[in-house]
């Protein structure tokens, strides 16, 4: 059921929290990737600030791919499309931004998502968690949609005395201040960092046999 | 006659089920493809919720491709065109999602969609269907434009004990929660998944003949 | 003068038929082609319905070129441009649909468009003619300015027994469901169909020779 | 004096007739042409409706280039600037469709425009010459002007019986319906029309000498 | 100070003078040049006639290279940008014409701005200067600022009669009606006109040798 | 904690001051470089402005690359985002101007921008740095912030007199006319100029070893 947690750990799927006047809910985020030119479209009735944060999110990755294990080329040859479904309802705010990095990160590298987790704070290209409002709603939402834990920006974490004890008896809430912390806690395993030199690249002979760990396009 | 159901089986066309202020009607979606360089076009009077499903419909199905048995490059060398007839009427929402996913499945590879069926739905990047509202006025145009079965949202099942027994004996209503179900549905025979590997691809030399059963642009 | 019959039959000038608050009145379309890259422009003072329609009528063009004796490579080395003047006047709605595409059918074969004749109707991707407004004002107009013969759509001759008898003896009222039959009427002579294989036109070597059969830039 | 006629006869430089609330004025339309890629750029104040009346006439002109005597890959190493001064003064309408289409011929052939011509018309795709407003005080500027003959479209010819004596004695008028008349009052000399066969050319070794008959790109 | 006289002659620096409710001031327009694609860029809060404005220079100068010693193809591996301070402030009007021509033929040509001469005037694509508004008000703007000499539109000359003898005593007023004249007082040498045959060029092998007076791109 | 001084020293990272009708505040401007085609990216729900004051920073930075070391063709093969969170804040003017330029200098040479310090100022194509308004209520955000040293324009030194002792005390004020000083105090060490020579490298053969001092992607 939709606004209640995924069925299972999926690529590209993450669960961000959102705040409006009538409570906070679950908000699914969704990433793919499929053979392009580096285009990357964005979709799900979303104001020009959401917009926004998915360029910064997208941004992030795009200046650690190594990081990731992936070579910056694959952006080349790849689209990338963020959705955030239902398209009746518009969605803003920076507040989804470590949940867009998270679900870019995951298509990317093909390492699934834990659906178990969802998460809230606005993300800065070098991959700061910055703090969000209304906590207490989307924690409240978290409960309710049978979320196991939630990572919010420690700048939030002295809100958190203000809260029922159900909500923190039910949800393990980790305040994190790094893309680095979320992405552990999110993916169901690390990404293995590469080298790789642009310029040796660029001069070597392209190889005619396939290296079957890069990460390519396959059937699914 | 337009809002009835089509006279054959046809490539491209798909019924979806429209819901406005003096009740629903059929809704015609037509898709076609043409040589050209991979743009997608999209007309018919759409509100840019309607067009972003539109989106969200084609980047499923391009991540999927070779599901459908169509070798990626393939959307270089071609463009689409999705149209909402008439021109007249402004069209919105998110709900005709399933059915535009369908019309483009139906043109990259050339199989036709039954024309007695017609289906509302929302649908996501990964062919989830979400559900939507109306269902009891899309039931009836669909009843009374002499299609037989419809396919829903499984979310939506639980509002058909409040539809009248004609509706229910009249039409075979079908819940769907995933687009492979509604594709199974609709199309006149299953697609045939093949297998692709880019980098073998980018280094083999081109064939020279022709291989007659990849989809490709014909006269019709 | 303009708003009455053409002085000859010419390449992609087509007549169709305008309904405003006063009235009906002749609408000149004007399509030409020229030495380019694929691009399509559009010009009038129109709105955006008619300005689809025209993009409807074009893709329906191009999903068959082979039909009307064109190699679809052909597009990739030509501009078109359709106009309608007068641009002092605002024009929209999706009714000169069928006209647009004749004038386009017209540009790409060469084949030059008769006179005497005017057409109503909105097309559809596939070619199906759709239903208009105001049918009775524009026969009007087209008496008054000399037509001959008028198509309409097939699902307006039910409204012919309203018209006046001037109206009906006047003029040849055909209708029509598909675009096939108003090309048979409005073309003076018929395309002839050709067949094209891209694949092996890619392999293949360029031809030194001029195929002049093939339509081409020449003056004129 | 701006508003007045010009100096000498100029490349590019054609005068039209405006038409406002305050009585009609000259309006001086200027064309250059410049090494590029087939750019088109339009300034001074202008309303849509006079934008796209350039439009119709580069395309008039584009489609017709033999016969100014210019081969058509020309366009794609040119850039053509179309300005109106001056720029405090809003501009619109179709009515300067004649002027622009010469002065875009005069650029392309580098032929002058007589100086003391002025003109006013709409023009189509195929170079009809369309009815305008405004006729009478468009003369009277005229007049004051110093300009000695007026192009005005033949359908506003009937007109000429509301003028004073002293417009009809001060100025030659000559009405006309097709570019051809105008371009044959306006230029110094008649374009030279010549053959050109793009298949032959693609096949063709490039010449290694220049061309000097061949319109390009010299200081001035 | 800003709003003062520069301190040193520079290359693309020119003074303009604005005319707002408030009075005259001094205008900086800066431009410079820069490795790129052929892209101009223009800021500083610039509504839509002072862009054209711009444009219109470009075009101006680009008509003219080679009278400015400058090869046509330096425009395509350059990008130049024009840039009115300060930010806060919105700049319309088509004044800063001979201003902004001026700017692009320093960057151009690397020949230098006398920083004691500021200018107004309505620039056409021909080179023509076209009378302004406000004058009165700009030239005590330029008295305040320190400047010397002052170019105006000789259409304005007439205007001067009713100017206060300080300002006449202050002042070298210079009336010019082309933008010859203009460039002979602002620049502080003349450039050097260039022959130049792009057919010759395109055959030519590439020179592997550096042709040090080719305007290009060095440190400074 | 966001509004504070940073943890470290970091490329990329300047923190600008803003000033608002609620008082000044500190404003962190993060900029990243990644592999890509030359795009510049800007975000942080900033208005017109905003987003200029960072196209005339890059450009600044573009037109002297080789003073800060770096070849031009870099930047054909990166990207550069202009990120200034928080997302939800609307953001304004021309004060950003200099460390706009600040990060983009830190980004392309990878020197590092020292943490302690903050600035306000305008920037010109030129590097001058014009005056800016708000100057104490930013210079008390700089105190409360942590801020040690604050860089402010030339012109505004004026306005120090009317500051508080308490400010003047906590603070190292230092007013600067060209982004050399700007540069020279803010980054931890000062780049290294280059020459280059864009013709002979055009004629050289590519090297195949790898320049390590050369700016390039690494993994970080
Ligand atoms: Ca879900
Ligand atoms: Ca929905
Ligand atoms: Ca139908
Ligand atoms: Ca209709
Ligand atoms: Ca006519
Ligand atoms: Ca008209
Ligand atoms: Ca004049
Ligand atoms: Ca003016
Ligand atoms: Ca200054
Ligand atoms: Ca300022
Ligand atoms: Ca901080
Ligand atoms: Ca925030």
């Amino acid at each position: 059921r939709y606004g209640e947690v995924e069925d299972e750990d999926a690529v590209g799927v993450v669960t961000g929290l959102a705040w409006t006047e009538v409570g906070g809910e679950l908000l699914t985020i969704e990433g793919i990737m499929m053979p392009g030119k580096g285009k990357m479209t964005v979709t799900g009735n979303l104001r020009d600030v959401m917009k926004e944060s998915i360029s910064a999110a997208a941004s992030y990755v795009r200046s650690r791919t190594l990081d990731f294990g992936v070579e910056p080329p694959m952006f080349e040859r790849r689209d990338i499309h963020v959705h955030v479904p239902e398209g009746a309802t518009p969605k803003d705010g920076p507040s989804a931004g470590i949940a867009m990095a998270t679900a870019i990160v995951s298509v990317i590298t093909g390492i699934p998502v834990r659906r178990d987790i969802a998460m809230t704070g606005e993300v800065t290209l070098r991959g700061r968690v910055l703090p969000i409002g209304g906590l207490k709603e989307k924690l409240l939402a978290a409960l309710r949609g049978g979320i196991k834990k939630v990572l919010i920006p420690e700048e939030n974490a002295k809100d958190l005395v203000e809260l029922p004890k159900s909500v923190k008896n039910g949800l393990e809430i980790v305040p994190v201040s790094r893309m680095e912390q979320v992405l552990e806690h999110a993916l169901v395993r690390r990404p293995e960092p590469i080298e790789w030199d642009e310029r040796a690249v660029a001069s070597a002979p392209k190889p005619s046999t396939s290296d079957e760990d890069q990460p390519g396009f396959v059937a699914h």
